[in-house]
């Protein structure tokens, strides 16, 4: 029914490989060319037969690609990369630095507009879509509370902060939600919890030989704003279990909403996600929207979106017909 | 920010109740009249002091009510409804005959393209918020399975079927999602599962005296269609413990995608409700559907709609600023 899109990708990291990945599981999609700021033959990639070329070639594929899926940083490449691409192309990208989303948008917006382009911007599952339930859980339940959870999962940030204490090898860090919390806002009691109160934070340390662990341990624990205010667990294990058991990047989490109705009935609203591949379910997430930012595109409706102005429609390849006949 | 939204309801049963109780939870919505087919004098309305008026008396209303929350049922009131009212109104409706769902939807269009209005149908939480996540699920992991389970919750047709056996006074039966079975599509394996393998029936029979309860219960267990291919529970109670703990209408369920990225990742999309009112928090959804009928509407987008072709953003009450702010 619908025809190829033509798809390029930015940047290729772990979400540009998640995207190569995914758009492989597309019946309607095809990759065209992942663009590198790296020098092409040094980039090899799996899974694809698309060329890798440079990203100052990127404009020569202006009427070739239908919607590139921009998968660079949220701290240095987006806010230069996302209105630039959009100047060209329509784009997707997953911009999660929160306090900078609404300057985000409207540089993307101003250059969306100008291109007549469409950009959807913070793509992923949070933001994205625990964004989307947030909304839509406040929006019909007025009256309640909303809790997100993060984890069981590993945080790259919390991670790195292990990894720059003097004498650490290596470390993993991982966020996990704290039951007890959980159970009482699934509860519907909507309970008053700090972040602190939902999360604890578990921590695997290869420490070089030599080494207090000890005092690596306090160091952990007693860190501002990381960890001092949480409840933590330090493990010290060897680098060959590191490896073994912490590489992968797992991840997930829940929105949960307690509301009331009428005369005090409570009702839950709860969304969740368990994730074996954080970065590789992202890009799903994106490419998912990059078909949507394309077919917006096809009505006129040029500019920035986030993911609250998307219709769920436009993810589906399928029409608004199969659609309303096998899953409404 | 908004211009009050003026409200009508056709219907006060429970779902208009719920309605009622809903509005009164927002800032930007106003009921102006509830229409029914009863002599309005008869209906005494609770929570609201809206005139109940003649549902003959509605058209006088096209130019001061904004959006017409249809509280009738599937079976006769809304395929004659959802036309006749879509030809003045905007309006939203919880049509649920899932068979027919194209045909309503066609009959509806062709009235509100008429018209210029835009009519939402099938809203709720299935069809409704289920089928949303059903959507998105399978457009994010198009690689897996996706599992509706129901309850617990009560099931009025199947509660009626037993009410109608000789020998029976009163009954409730609940579906119960089997636990293991959730357990099993929750941990990403992907069985094959019947409705009867992921549902129990347990029912609460008060039985009129002299007659035999073996008997009956034999007749519920064996009843084709409705229990004969599910494991059945009947317990007998009196008519006190009936009324006392079974005359609420709790629901929920859960939709679960396991769907598989990359090399085999597993990734679990998970949505689940848990509703002490199955008609409030249905009634909660037509009125946050009601302000984006309005909205669409206002936006020239006339017709009939789905929930699939609703912006999350026209859900809420807030701007898309704020919204970007506050919750992406």
């Amino acid at each position: 029914m619908n025809s190829q899109i033509n798809v390029g990708i930015v940047g290729y990291g772990n979400l540009g490989r998640g995207v190569v990945a995914a758009i492989n599981q597309t019946t309607d999609m095809e990759l065209v060319s992942i663009f590198t700021r790296r020098s092409p033959e040094s980039v090899s990639v799996e899974g694809t037969n698309a060329k890798v070329l440079h990203i100052s070639e990127a404009e020569d594929y202006k009427n070739k690609i239908d919607v590139m899926i921009l998968c660079g940083g949220s701290a240095t490449d987006l806010p230069e990369q996302g209105p630039q691409f959009a100047q060209l192309f329509n784009t997707v990208d997953s911009f999660d630095t929160h306090a900078k989303i609404p300057e985000y948008f409207d540089s993307v917006d101003k250059a969306a507009k100008e291109s007549g382009k469409t950009s959807i911007i913070s793509v992923g599952w949070d933001p994205g879509l625990f964004s989307i339930n947030r909304l839509m859980a406040e929006a019909i339940l007025p009256v309640g509370e909303t809790y997100t959870f993060w984890g069981k999962g590993v945080s790259q940030g919390h991670s790195d902060a292990i990894r720059r204490i003097e004498g650490v090898k290596g470390a993993v860090q991982y966020t996990v939600p704290i039951e007890e919390a959980v159970n009482k806002v699934r509860s519907g009691d909507n309970p008053e919890l700090s972040t602190a109160e939902k999360h604890l934070r578990v921590c695997y340390v290869v420490a070089e030989e030599g080494y207090d662990q000890a005092k690596i341990e306090e160091t952990i624990k007693t860190m501002p704003n990381y960890f001092a205010d949480y409840i933590t667990e330090v493990h010290f294990i060897s680098e060959e279990e590191l490896k073994a058991n912490h590489s992968k990047l797992p991840h997930g989490g829940f929105v949960i909403r307690g509301g009331k109705t009428g005369d005090g009935n409570k009702q839950i609203i709860e969304f969740s996600l368990n994730l074996d591949s954080n970065p590789e379910f992202t890009s799903s997430v994106l490419v998912a929207y990059a078909r949507a930012a394309y077919r917006l595109n096809t009505k006129g409706q040029a500019g920035a979106k986030s993911v609250f102005e998307v219709p769920p429609v436009y993810l589906s390849h399928k029409t608004a017909e199969e659609l309303r006949r096998d899953l409404l």
